[in-house]
Order: structure tokens, then C-alpha cells, then sequence
């Protein structure tokens, strides 16, 4: 088992306009991607990995010139990982409206010559997997064998399943919901609310302003940043430690960082602040408000599946209060309802929502096993 | 079971300086306060109500010249009701460094003639009882029936029975906790940073700049206040609605509002930032922060609370998950190990943390009945 070892991005142009479900059109777009692995002559071994938040295209492996940029799933892709890449062809792509390569509210507008800005339409989740799909075409990949993602990532698996049934063998969602609670809604909307308000946002166009809108990226993180924790990590790791316990074993008695918790939270705000874009933040925290495929279904979930013909696999945390394993066992039993073939893993794990980016052995082995099922399919195809 | 009627709040000025726990003292200050009900003979009837973050002396009743101004626990408050002004004489007193009357950071610094701003001292749990128990000397109290709050309420009730054991024969402590989770202290300092990054707080100095840091409060009590409600509650009463179902059944695709629970958030936090101070906040949050009796015990709540002399009454909410119950038991296993009598209600109740303020028949049945066992006892050194 091994690292992928030095990865190099690709970008693929789009001419033709990306139609979206706000009526609004993307005129034309650049997707950034990676693969890992080797595509097989029956072209029946690629996987998709769908990224969340704060994550991109860069899934596995380092950059040549960047040894600390290891991809955010390295754990989970790579030679003799379970999503391995001496068996699988990963393809791990960058959605439209983000900020680390993919066309988004920091490149120009065609129509004005100057960075989008707020102006950047609105895409959903739906929306990412059509351009998602465009690129499979482009690639000359009929039918993924799996697609795979956790947190927004997983939505964008459930959402291939929904739209794009007969393009996926099989369907891998992760800590992931069928949709938001209005607690979830809450959250997002704290987090843009501390961005908009920002005088430094200058209602999206801090580009031409040559600012950024630190301050409120920071509380927006700050405040995702504790949804992503569960409460008793928080107690192991933290607790009420004073920041200089080996110096001083009192309060400052002002506001600076009095405890360690303070002092981790700001720092991971201001390190989010420093190389994530503002927009790219609203925008994506309004993909997760928006999905719901059981809405236009009258909000029934197994009318929404009943699309579907991927196998499944679903894994949640017993800690993730973001997106609770009660969330996750909604599409179990939808899909249950729909006959549908699913494998449901509930992971006992400490670490709350993050769990499905850590290390933990249980949860990889269930991956694991499942990748192993579905390498056996189409071994046995090309037998 | 009537209410309590007009109510006229009291001031009552203190010219020697109060000792804080940072090593500051508050030169000379006023405290506000309001009475309720008739104080008897040998008076042993008194009773203290306690406030939280968002509240004041005004307990009870409504003020002459504004008939909505009703006290904040006027359903616990009141002529026949769980707290009974026809047989108890209630007490609520607004602690210094509050807005709502008793001197805080918009008052005039003696030293400088300006008002403190963030150069009030900060003070914390023990420094507010410490001011109460002065306000007690003067109405001649020398022993309390009982001391009773909610939350940070609960946490001043808690330290009267640590610090003053024989000036209160109960001690009544709500949805409270000993001390703040590393989670409840993240949530305060997204709050505090929002604030502190506010450019109209102006360093804490924003009176003189004819400016409210506006922005940085609407976020900190719209984060404050997803705290304050139980996931499940927001469910049910907001749930995905769409603010304007009636009118449309899309989203707005736009950084508007989508949700009712954004439109409910916001307009709280909008309303929150009209009237609450700024360095109140901060104070108030660092107070909660601060506030763990154990710690000068090495960590042990038993030894904290070896001191106190008092009866207690503990209650939590099932759905609480700012301070949840298992918070309150932590409590009451640690007076059961120093042998207090102790009553503790777990109350099956679905409003979260904010379900201390609500109607509740079984939660206000405990509170009652506990009180009526209060009133039998003076009742009974009367006769």
C-alpha cells in the first residue's frame, strides 16, 4: 500500500453552454480534473469522486512542486488503498463555482470582461453532476463503476443514481443526507450572513476592490468548523485547556485567545480565509440548502429513487451530528422501498462529521470490501 | 392565577468598590432591580431570581407605559403562580456590566468621563453574586429561601450555595451545567469574533462614533440562538418551508431568503442588535466561559460543592443540547456525594435549551410543588 505518488491536473474546456435549474446558463466552462489508475480496454473500471466543501479535484497524491499538497481522500485512493488505483481509473473533478481551478465567480464574465463576482449563477448539485457527466462523454465513459463521495460529495453520488441511472454500477454515499434540516439551513445561512455583511465583500465584486472578506470567511468557518466536530472529539482534544496552561493557570480577563479551542478554531478561520473564495463559500453553501430530490416528488424520497438501478453502499458516523446517521438510514430505507441491492454500514467512530475524511479501520475496511465486490464484476466480465 | 400587573423597577447606588476575581474592581456602581410580592415579618419569604444572557431585572409584570413589556419569566412569577408572589417575595436584580439599567460598558468611566466601552472590567459568575449579596444587605436580607435561575442563571444560583452556603436555604438550578464544553466555548467565540471584526465596534469605543456594530451582533445571536432551540423543534416548526410557499414553490437562486428559518434567524438577529450592547455580549460570553466552580478544586465539582449548605433543586431538558441533561447530572451526582438533598427533574420536553423560559405543565408542576414544599417550611417556623 502506497502512495499515488506526484499527480498532474488536467483542464478540460466547454464551449457549449452548461443549461441550469435556476434558468440561468453557464456560457462556457473550464473543468480542472486528475485520474489516478489506468483506464481498462472495456473502459469498465473508472470511478468518480465527487468532492464536498472545502475540497476539489485534487483527491489523491502530491504536486510535483508542492510535497505538503497531498489530495484530500489519500487515505482512501491509491495503490492497494481501498479505492485502488492499481485496479480502479479514478477521476476525481473540480465543480464549476469553486475556487481551485474549475470556471468560477473569480474568472471573467464573458459578458463584461471582469471576474463574476456575485453575479456567478447559482448551481446546484444537480447542476455539477450534468457537468460532471459532460465530462465521463468527453472521456469515453459510457457507465461509471462506481460513483463515490461523502458529505455534498455523497449528494452528488445520490444525484448520478437519480439522474443518470444507467451510468453507474454502483452508488457510495458517505455521511451524507437526503437533505438539509432547517438546523443545517441555520448554520449556512450564519455562515453567509458573517460573509455579506463583511464591508469587504463589496456585494461580490471584492475583486476589482483588491480586498477579501477575511473577517467573514473566517466566522463562516469558524461556525462550519464546530458542525464538523462532534462534541465529545471536542472535549478529548480541547476540553476547557487553557491556550498557555504551562505558563499561566488563570483567565486573561479580555478578549484575546483565553482557551485552546480559541486559539484552534481562529487559526483554522483565518488559514480558510487566506486561500478560499468568498463567493465560491455562498455558493456552495446554497448547493446544500437546495438539494433535495424528494421535493419534486411531494417530498417523498421513494418516488425520488425509484430511478435508480445502481447498487449501493451508504455509511454513516454514530457522532456526525451535521448529517446524523438518522439521515443517512432515510435512504436506506427509500431505496429498501425501491428494491434496490444496499449495503448500509454504521460506523462507531468518535470523530463526528469529519469522520469520512480520517483514518479509521472499520470504516476503510467497509470500503474496502465493497470496492473488492465490485472489482470482482467486472474481473469477471473481462474473464 | 393572575399577573403580577404594573412593576416598577428600583436603583440602588453603591459607592465602595467592588473587588472582581481578575484583580479589577468596578469603582462605584448602580444596580437595577425589581421586587414582587410583600417581604414578611421575619423575612425569610425572599427569593432571588437570577438572569441569563438576553435578560434583566424585569421578572415579572409589565411596565405602566409599555403594555408589552412583560418580564421574562412572568410565567413562573406571579400571584398563584409556581414562584407565588402571595406567599414569596421575589427579587430580580440586573447585574452590573448589563444594558438593560445597571451600570455597564456604555455608562461614563469615572476615570475618564467617556463611556468604558471595552474597558469595563470583565467580571464573572461569582463577581455578579457578589454584587447580589451586597444588594441583599441593604433590603436586610440576611438568608434567602431560595436563590433560583436558568442557564447563567442557574450558574449564579449555583455559586450563591458555593460562596454564601448560609445565605440561602435552596438553591434552584435550570437547564444549566458546572462549567462550558469546549463546544459551548467555540460557539461563544464565533460569536465574539463576530463582534470583534465588526468595523463599527470600533475597538469596544463605538458610542463615540455615533455607530452599533450592527452586523457582528445580528450573527452572534443568530449563532447563539440555533443553540438555544432543539434540532427537533426546529424540524417541526420550520422544517424546509419555503418563506414564500404561498407565492412560489422555487427557490430564489440568490443570496436572499429561501428558508423561513432564514427569515425567522435573521429577524431575530436584526431585532437582538437593536437593543442589546455589544460589550455586553462579549462580557457575558466570557462570564459563561469563565464560570467553573471546580477548577479551583483541582476538577472535582464534589470538592466545589462540599461548601454549600443549602437544598437543591436541579431540572434539565431532555432536548437541551446547549447544556444538556447529562450536564445537570453532573451536578447532582456531585451533591449526592457530599450528601446534600437534592431533587432533580430530567423533563421529557421538546424546545431545548429555551424550553426553561416556555410553557410547560410538567416542568412548571416541579417548580411549583417544589416551592409549595419551600413555602410549608417558613410557613411552619411562622407558626
Amino acid at each position: 500500500m502506497g502512495s499515488i505518488g506526484t499527480v498532474t491536473p488536467q483542464a478540460m474546456h466547454f464551449a457549449e453552454p452548461l443549461r441550469l435549474q435556476s434558468g440561468a446558463q453557464l456560457a462556457d466552462y473550464t473543468l480542472v480534473y486528475e485520474t489516478y489508475g489506468a483506464l481498462n480496454a472495456d473502459k469498465s473500471n473508472a470511478v468518480l469522486v465527487c468532492h464536498a466543501l472545502n475540497a476539489s479535484h485534487h483527491v489523491a497524491g502530491t504536486y510535483a512542486d508542492k510535497p505538503k499538497s497531498v489530495g484530500w481522500w489519500d487515505n482512501m485512493v491509491g495503490p492497494g488503498k481501498p479505492l485502488d488505483t492499481n485496479r480502479f481509473f479514478v477521476i476525481g473533478v473540480n465543480n464549476p463555482g469553486s475556487c481551485f481551478g474549475s470556471t468560477g465567480p473569480m474568472h471573467a464574465n464573458p459578458a463584461t470582461g471582469k471576474p463574476y463576482g456575485a453575479a456567478f449563477p447559482l448551481l446546484t448539485v444537480e447542476d455539477w453532476v450534468s457537468a460532471q457527466a459532460r465530462l465521463a462523454d468527453r472521456l469515453g465513459i459510457a457507465q461509471f463503476a462506481a460513483v463515490m463521495g461523502g458529505s455534498l460529495g455523497g449528494m452528488q453520488a445520490l444525484s448520478w443514481s437519480i439522474n443518470f441511472p444507467e451510468r453507474l454500477r454502483h452508488c457510495i454515499v458517505i455521511a451524507s443526507t437526503p437533505k438539509l434540516s432547517a438546523q443545517n439551513i441555520a448554520f449556512n445561512d450564519v455562515a453567509r450572513q458573517a460573509i455579506l455583511t463583511d464591508p469587504d465583500y463589496h456585494g461580490g465584486d471584492f475583486y476589482e476592490h483588491g480586498v477579501v472578506p477575511k473577517n467573514g470567511l473566517k466566522v463562516a468557518r469558524m461556525v462550519g468548523h464546530i458542525t464538523y466536530l462532534s462534541n465529545d472529539d471536542m472535549a478529548e482534544k480541547f476540553g476547557r485547556r487553557l491556550r498557555n496552561a504551562a505558563e499561566t493557570d488563570d483567565y486573561a480577563f479580555d478578549f484575546g485567545v483565553d482557551f485552546e479551542i480559541e486559539s484552534y478554531l481562529r487559526y483554522q478561520g483565518d488559514k480558510f480565509s487566506e486561500y478560499f473564495d468568498a463567493n465560491t463559500y455562498l455558493l456552495i453553501t446554497k448547493a446544500l440548502d437546495y438539494f433535495d430530490p424528494a421535493r419534486a416528488h411531494g417530498g417523498d424520497l421513494t418516488k425520488a429513487l425509484a430511478s435508480t438501478r445502481a447498487q449501493f453502499l451508504i455509511a454513516s458516523f454514530t457522532t456526525d451530528w451535521r448529517f446524523s446517521p438518522e439521515r443517512s438510514r432515510e435512504i436506506v430505507e427509500a431505496l429498501v422501498s425501491n428494491r434496490r441491492k444496499v449495503t448500509y454500514a454504521e460506523i462507531d467512530a468518535p470523530h463526528g462529521h469529519d469522520a469520512f475524511l480520517l483514518e479509521d479501520p472499520r470504516y476503510l475496511g467497509v470500503v474496502r470490501a465493497y470496492y473488492d465486490r465490485i472489482a470482482q464484476e467486472f474481473a469477471g466480465e473481462a474473464a
